[in-house]
């Protein structure tokens, strides 16, 4: 699947945090730096998301902001 | 200001192309790797951005996707 | 790739209106119905969508709301 | 109350799973295919849903993605 | 209709820029403040928006963020 | 910090519901009227927010909708 998203990040999963709906994921980026996502708990099934696993963090355009000290 | 969305890349403006309303900025991050934003053209102006600028790419964390290959 | 959005609809593309950095894609979806996307005019050259091509609307879960009459 | 938001797709509730501050529901389309949505436990509340409810999935044409296999 | 979306501000239509595809509505809220919305041109037309027409400004939860100074 | 979302509403914390990812804040806007963010517990742990706290709501412009009665 090729999707419009054009941000598409390499990186691993450092930390998995469960909650009852929702779970967060925690990115180590391979440039450096971290993204944290905020996902279902069943989609953290659904991909099988593990400490150290590959990922991509993805993020649509328009929910990227822009900010200068 | 100090804000909840937990994910704050730095990086430097790499281009910009304004649109009627919007704009679409393209972040190199310091740590490898693009973001595109899409944000309005009168943040642009507030912003005073500009390529070469420094810059932080920022995002909320409910808007982060996770993919693996 | 495997994306954490789990709200992934078939459709063909119906219409596309290109602006300067936005583009507006109506999404004929395959149950009937229709999606509006709006992204970036560069997603559409990279995706080659034209009308009539296969596509999936992608959502992720916590941007959808919930209405009654 | 007339919405902005054009995407309103017509169903029935499939499935709530509730946590303490969101909930995730899950609406089958008239259509065919299924949404999920991640709204919070006082929104579910507040529209009194229930497994089997006629709601609308109601997504802003800025979230919406588009996907090629 | 009734939205899951508990954030709907009412107040008035101040100025509409309209682009090609998008179009920029700052809405002058009743309490004080302004909000600036980015909807499709489409959805200006459907709403018949025009500068003084009563508004509410509608934000789902998850797309609010916090800060501090 | 200086950001590109343009809408930017003070106010005081009014309450807060903390679950196990995710956190529901409501706040009370100066103008009148309330704002509820859903946000990470991480974001309130790290704002130190709590009840009576002077805050900002933040909303990026692509987020905000417009309803008409």
């Amino acid at each position: 699947m090729k999707l419009s998203a054009r941000n598409q990040l390499p990186g691993k999963v450092k930390a998995i945090d469960v909650g009852v709906v929702t779970a967060e994921v925690v990115i180590a980026l391979d440039g450096g730096g971290e993204l944290t996502a905020v996902i279902t708990k069943k989609s953290v099934e659904n991909l099988g998301l593990t400490v150290g696993k590959k990922v991509y963090a993805v993020v649509k355009s328009t929910e990227v902001m822009v900010a200068i000290d």
